[in-house]
């Protein structure tokens, strides 16, 4: 795969850059991934030659921007093993997604005596909308409680999710420790209960293949921008009976059935929940990163990315006055980490002098923060474009770091 | 203008095609428009050089980015004659952003007793958001009544504004009259009871100077891709103390001050609208293509746009059994129509076969159809790139349409 990854890193040209007068080497792939080549091409391409409104205009531009946009949907359902394309609703991101959800099916159809189940390592992003769901209808939020590691056990979740609950809603892979969920045995669980299941795959979809039936979840919902992709696009897959029960969330052209002075009816899914012109643009950048991870093949993307995980593991281990958080099990694409008692936000500021971009931060995790009993932690992380080297020139710059302030 | 318009169509590679073996001649602009080099390239730059995600990383590339998205508001409040940028609220696109304001607002502060006024030509993303609103709510739904032509006169405003109106909701340029509205008398109607002003300017910015102030709106709202910038982008402009009513409407990463476990409080606006990572690339070809509007100037743009409809206009009326739609005024940028008996749909197919490109429908106006007693009719919009030529090659395609259907 090394071989491989040197031509994979020619097709990000933002890498061939100095900062600071060292060359780039950036690790905050989990806050947005790099754009290849051919992504960034497939939106020129798209814009120079096809641009027009989709499933408005009848003529041959119209036709194949529509085309263009309705394949990559059917693209998204094989990429993520939906049964259908009609599973697919195109939004702006993972957050648009999950508040689609939050707002179109708890805040309408829950109330008093119902409970909602996070998990309380959730990113702000698939806590909030539930958090406010709940305080809006007079539904319950429970927390899955956590490990002192910050994961939860199934027991613990078996035990947090009861004939009350409706629905249950948990990262794939969380943001802080890198760590997969077991989303499948907590599908089961809830199924047991009736509860509707939502997965937030942001941080797993460029790492891990994902298959959305052998999850046996109702939602997964991710980003464009994480998996290699434009900014401005995610999607939300939707088991098919779970979308119906969806009320939209926004109106207006394009997802009407039949317009009347007083009321209105809409189309059916998935394009009840796309109300207005979609990013074309971004749709079809999202096919291009998707074709990407494909044709690397997305075993050999999951081996890389665990692997220089596991790799960066054990060189921080090497590091003394270095706290990693989270257990001790393979990591997808991230380490989360203190060094002594030098503040993230210094470690961060000292590595982007020697050219080492890393993210410092509560990284949109208070719950989990409070959890470790920190405010803030040093998160390096990974993606295809990666290599050992990055990793050593990370662990070389954190000695530095060490030195400046007398750790 | 004439020889500046060559030098401006360079800049639009995608016009340099055959369509059907015939060049292509895009009048489809009021659906979306064309997009200019510059604005391809930024966005490419842009992930080539700049990309991260913004206000989370403290690097260098972070710092980059967030910057190239702040700047872009800067530019817009600026573009829109706004007071501060801390008045423009980046969204997905124009019915993003009146459905924000429909659901923080409306749905969240009216009640019965209360009314929203619209005209009865409004776009569905400008009529759906409200009217659900009012559904949700039991306030009441209101019309400004129209003439025969399409329009409405400030007398009929007058009266169906009352003391129970809590907001007016109008375009500033029809889609299908072409028609700029009387914005500004009747912010000075609403301002009278009270009631706030929303306007949609998704069919002005691309053609007018716009200024907010002067049009004295409490909120306007427009889509980058209309204005020959990058889909998946919009815009909402809210007065301060107007921002500062809406609750936000979606919840995640980047708006919140404090997370609790049970409840939360959320940054100022414009953040508390942004949740979840925003269309970086999408803000900064927006930027790029206010660049470019400015660049030609914004009065020139007007002039030519007024100027080529004007003579579309014209041309049109030179065709026997041809209908014009609206008033004999000043056109921005589009003429909608119907030939003879002719369904516009076969219109629209014929017209394809010759390269020209319109668009043929009901243009997301039903209310305004059933005005005119019609289920649809055709339109042909017009940018910066298009010619008087392209209005000929038009015309020429519509008297073969006649005589392919024997009227």
């Amino acid at each position: 795969m090394s071989d491989r990854i040197s031509d994979i890193r020619r097709l990000f040209p933002i890498l061939d850059q100095r900062v600071n007068g060292r060359p780039l080497v950036y690790l905050d792939h989990a806050a947005t991934a790099q754009k290849p080549t051919p992504v960034v091409e497939a939106v020129r391409r798209y814009y120079e030659w096809d641009n027009a409104n989709v499933h408005r205009s009848g003529h041959t531009l119209g036709q194949r921007a529509t085309d263009a946009y309705e394949t990559v949907r059917a693209q998204v359902a094989r990429f993520v093993g939906a049964g259908s394309e009609r599973d697919i609703v195109f939004t702006r991101g993972v957050t648009s997604a999950i508040n689609l959800v939050a707002t179109g099916y708890a805040r309408a159809k829950l109330g008093a005596g119902d409970d909602i189940v996070v998990s309380a390592m959730e990113h702000h992003g698939n806590l909030l909308p539930w958090q406010q769901a709940a305080k809006a209808t007079g539904a319950t939020l429970s927390y899955i409680p956590l490990q002192p590691d910050g994961t939860f056990t199934l027991e613990d979740a078996e035990e947090t999710i009861t004939s009350r609950t409706k629905l249950v809603a948990v990262s794939h892979v969380s943001n802080v420790l890198g760590v997969a969920n077991p989303v499948r045995e907590l599908a089961a669980i809830a199924r047991r209960v009736g509860a509707v299941v939502f997965v937030d795959g942001a941080q797993a979809v460029s790492h891990m293949p994902v298959d959305v039936r052998e999850l046996d979840c109702d939602f997964y919902a991710f980003s464009g921008h994480k998996m290699y992709g434009p900014t401005g696009i995610g999607v939300l897959y939707g088991r098919r009976e779970q979308l119906e029960r969806i009320e939209p969330v926004e109106y207006g052209g394009q997802m009407i059935d039949r317009v009347g002075l007083r009321d209105s009816t809409w189309r059916e899914a998935p394009w009840t929940f796309e109300a207005g012109t979609p990013n074309v643009a971004g749709a079809v950048g999202l096919g291009a990163a998707i074709d990407f991870l494909e044709r690397i093949g997305r075993d050999a993307v999951a081996e890389h990315d665990r692997k220089l995980t596991r790799y960066a593991t054990e060189r921080l281990k090497e590091i003394d006055g270095l706290t990693i958080y989270g257990p001790e099990v393979d990591r997808w694409g991230l380490v989360t980490f203190n060094l002594a008692r030098i503040h993230p936000h210094d470690v961060s500021s000292v590595l982007d002098v020697y050219g080492v971009a890393i993210r410092a931060g509560h990284h949109c995790c208070s719950p989990l923060m409070d959890h470790f009993g920190t405010s803030a932690t040093a998160r390096a992380s990974f993606g295809l474009y990666n290599t050992e080297e990055d990793v050593d020139r990370l662990v070389e710059a954190l000695l530095h770091t060490k030195r400046v302030f007398g750790e």
